[in-house]
């Protein structure tokens, strides 16, 4: 077993000193995470955004515009697609990772993409600034582990069911490989319900940011599906003192493949935008 | 059956006209609730604070002065307690109901406590400023329809099972008995995520303050139990738009009878206030 | 506060008798509740049977029939009825109970139907065999307090929210009145599932039957709102040893004024208690 | 995309051929798979048992003894653990699936262990006689599609979040791949309850067991952590006309070095499969 890095948190059969590690970390400074020249956890409130899923060349690109253009960081998409169904559209796969990689590209954004295979995992490195696994993956440890032996940061999404404590532990899988470099995604919980998609747990992302010093930031599209809630629920993730967001974004909704209605129009994202910067200074970010 | 209030908004037979009625108030006003002198809806980020429960007439007097002290604006406290077990303390009852009466007048502000049974809706009516109906009792329609018939407002809390859909009906059971006053108060739903009392559905919230013209407030004690999460959920809550927040302080929590752990210390209540002020302007309110 | 009678199970102040009470009759024997002529807990399989609500004399006669006939125990129905909407059938109220009254004295069944208002206690005695506590009322402590009063058996439907000890504590608000015929029923849980209506918790029956010696039974109807489902429920029960069965039959299901998609049809009702019988032997069962 | 098996069911573009081929199936024949010499749903209830996690070739020798001298058809055993921690015991891998290997062949069973990791599924497949997949990799969609190139059966967990919908639905990712040799095996949903470790969806699993013709049995072990529980809920499974069960016995429980708790005794295991046989002719199975 590889020597923990020095921000593992708990369980740690080294605990007096692993836990050391964290405990002087938690409320003094947060554990910077880099994806590209984007900084996680030192004072910057980073928004990543884009479409669900690459479609093609020019949808990409557009995006990645509009996500520059309003002040966005990071540019998102789904290349690789995890679908419930077999019969649903299952994205581009490389082809989508590359066009995404040309669109960062020309606008100046890093990107993240979800890695589904482990037998991606290599493919895509050398193309993708970080890796994002999917809530439906953060259990899957053989995922996490071969992540752990990269050297490219990784978006761990809380898997829909798991507690703070489980999404803790499936980070501390990639950790124990060596790479230090992982944002943690709460996208919201399955509960009974069904008037938002899922139930975003804003509490619980607080808990974890006090649990942890990995940066915590919140995706309040898969969680409530309803881009009408988007604003509101930006401005509270802002003002609770979280480290980012990422949201669904497309340059034309309607004409989306997957997730149509949850994206935000052009004209949403920059008024969410807008309301972003509005309380930055109270919650004491640089936006 | 009475004719229903011009608020109604769900499956009501006159939905022609009622659904009108809400639907034009819409995004251009909220219906507004007064509790004594403070007014909900009209601008007014309203703070609801005090114990869980009315201890003794000492106790419940210098919760109030720090409620006001703070800038508080209504004094809350249980004094019949909604208890898991009979052999739990049931609080002080009519006697509580009196002590808290004599705190607010004492400290200028209104007063909200809970009422358990059909039997004490008469005998309270005159001591209270507003009625509050517990989470358990939310699905108590006899009771909702008795306090229809008061002309005291009733803050109805959400039923930690219960729908949007079910939570706005619960209110339509007091509205249709004439009481247009009434707050609904989100608390927290029970979900299978157990490191926080609750599940704080702010989500919700905002979705239902979508869908009605009643004032929503959110209760971040009862939700997560944890004093400590309260401050970033606070300020979430504001920045999110919703109209106020009610919250457990007590003089000395190591003291309190009942829930002990969850209350905010008077240092703590101050800064929590505090943090409201700073995401006030942005936010759109008075404080 | 009154002498716990000796079947009180928790929490208790008394503890050390009292927990010898249940401990000696767990395994041993059960607590016997006898509703008219029926008695629960005694080897007998009780089946509790009829429509969702009483519509008019008619219906609730032949009901009363089927059931008589295919060889059902108790007549069950709703007058006064707890509806999500206000604009929704509230039930006949005392008229139904006065029509169920006639359908079970013309057909030798007693009869349970729910209490939603502590003012319709003292109307409802005298007519009633039981009364019913639904699940939208199992946290009603002031109606519980009430039936504790009375000397008529209570069956008290599990909170879909509530865990195993909550329900047990609700039992105990009614046992510590004096009053110690409660029936416990369980009648699925609220989870993210919807595919049935509520999440039927058959394990946690089963741990209840192991900490109580209260009588329990399932009410697969409202667990799952599909009779499709409801034969090989009803089978599972008696397997695991529960104490009886609450199913909602309708001489007609497609007539009936509420849930009307979870009523068995005469034909699956008679099926259902043929399939018991097969299996009440091997079960240690009386049918 | 290649062409699929005729036992698909739902959301397929060849709906029109392969939702007749499974609708003329239900009720009419099950879906026959076999594991090893054993088949599922041919009129055999299917007693797949184990311990937890291959401790020892000793130990996984005696419990093979146990479960072939009690009756039980099929080996299980983790070799490759899933854990929540990482500093948690991972399993003996390889090795301990030679281990069961061994014990399997010397007691005449057929064996079926968890697959984790893509980069074990050719490693295993020589040695296994069925794949498990757990609860976490439900939604492992990689896994599931190199599961399908394979020609060993696949016991596939639902996962503990997944609607009935899902599961089927990551059963059709193998189905696609030409294997069609899946088990559904019920574990346990999360839920707010906390008494069971799980909440058992034995009506969902029933629902799932009209919805298509591949074998259902139930992991009451995984579903409640809780062995006093099992007999009841076997007995139920049975009565319910369910395929099988999977349970954890332990030669030794006291001595199981992961989920002690919830195995049952030599014991306890002999008097459910008693408990069983005495259920079988009415439930309509061979045992």
């Amino acid at each position: 077993m590889s020597e923990p890095p020095n921000i593992t948190f708990l369980d740690s059969p080294a605990a007096s000193s692993a836990a050391f590690g964290i405990a002087s970390q938690r409320g003094n400074r947060r554990h910077v995470v880099r994806i590209g020249g984007t900084a996680f956890g030192d004072g910057q409130f980073v928004v990543v955004a884009g479409p669900c899923a690459v479609e093609s060349e020019r949808q990409i690109l557009e995006a990645a515009r509009l996500v520059a253009s309003a002040g966005g960081h990071i540019l998102r998409g789904g290349a690789f697609k995890a679908r419930t169904s077999p019969y649903a559209f299952q994205g581009l796969g490389l082809e989508g990772v590359l066009l995404m990689r040309a669109a960062a590209d020309a606008t100046g954004l890093p990107m993240v993409t979800e890695v589904l295979s482990q037998h991606d995992v290599e493919i895509m490195e050398p193309h993708v600034d970080a890796f994002q696994v999917g809530s439906r993956n953060m259990d899957n440890t053989a995922l996490l582990k071969d992540l752990g032996q990269t050297r490219k940061p990784v978006m761990l999404k809380r898997g829909f069911a798991s507690t703070i404590r489980e999404w803790l532990l499936a980070a501390e899988y990639i950790l124990l490989g060596g790479n230090d470099q992982v944002v943690l995604c709460e996208r919201g919980i399955r509960t009974f319900s069904d008037e938002t998609r899922f139930t975003l747990d804003l509490a619980g992302a607080v808990l974890a940011h006090q649990q942890t010093a990995l940066p915590i930031i919140i995706d309040p599209s898969h969680a409530t599906g309803n881009p009408a809630l988007i604003p509101a629920l930006a401005a509270a993730t802002i003002a609770a003192g979280l480290d980012g967001l990422m949201v669904e974004v497309h340059p034309n909704p309607d004409a989306a493949l997957s997730d149509a209605d949850q994206a935000l129009s052009p004209e949403q994202f920059h008024a969410m935008m807008e309301r972003l910067r509005a309380f930055a200074p109270a919650a004491g970010f640089r936006m």
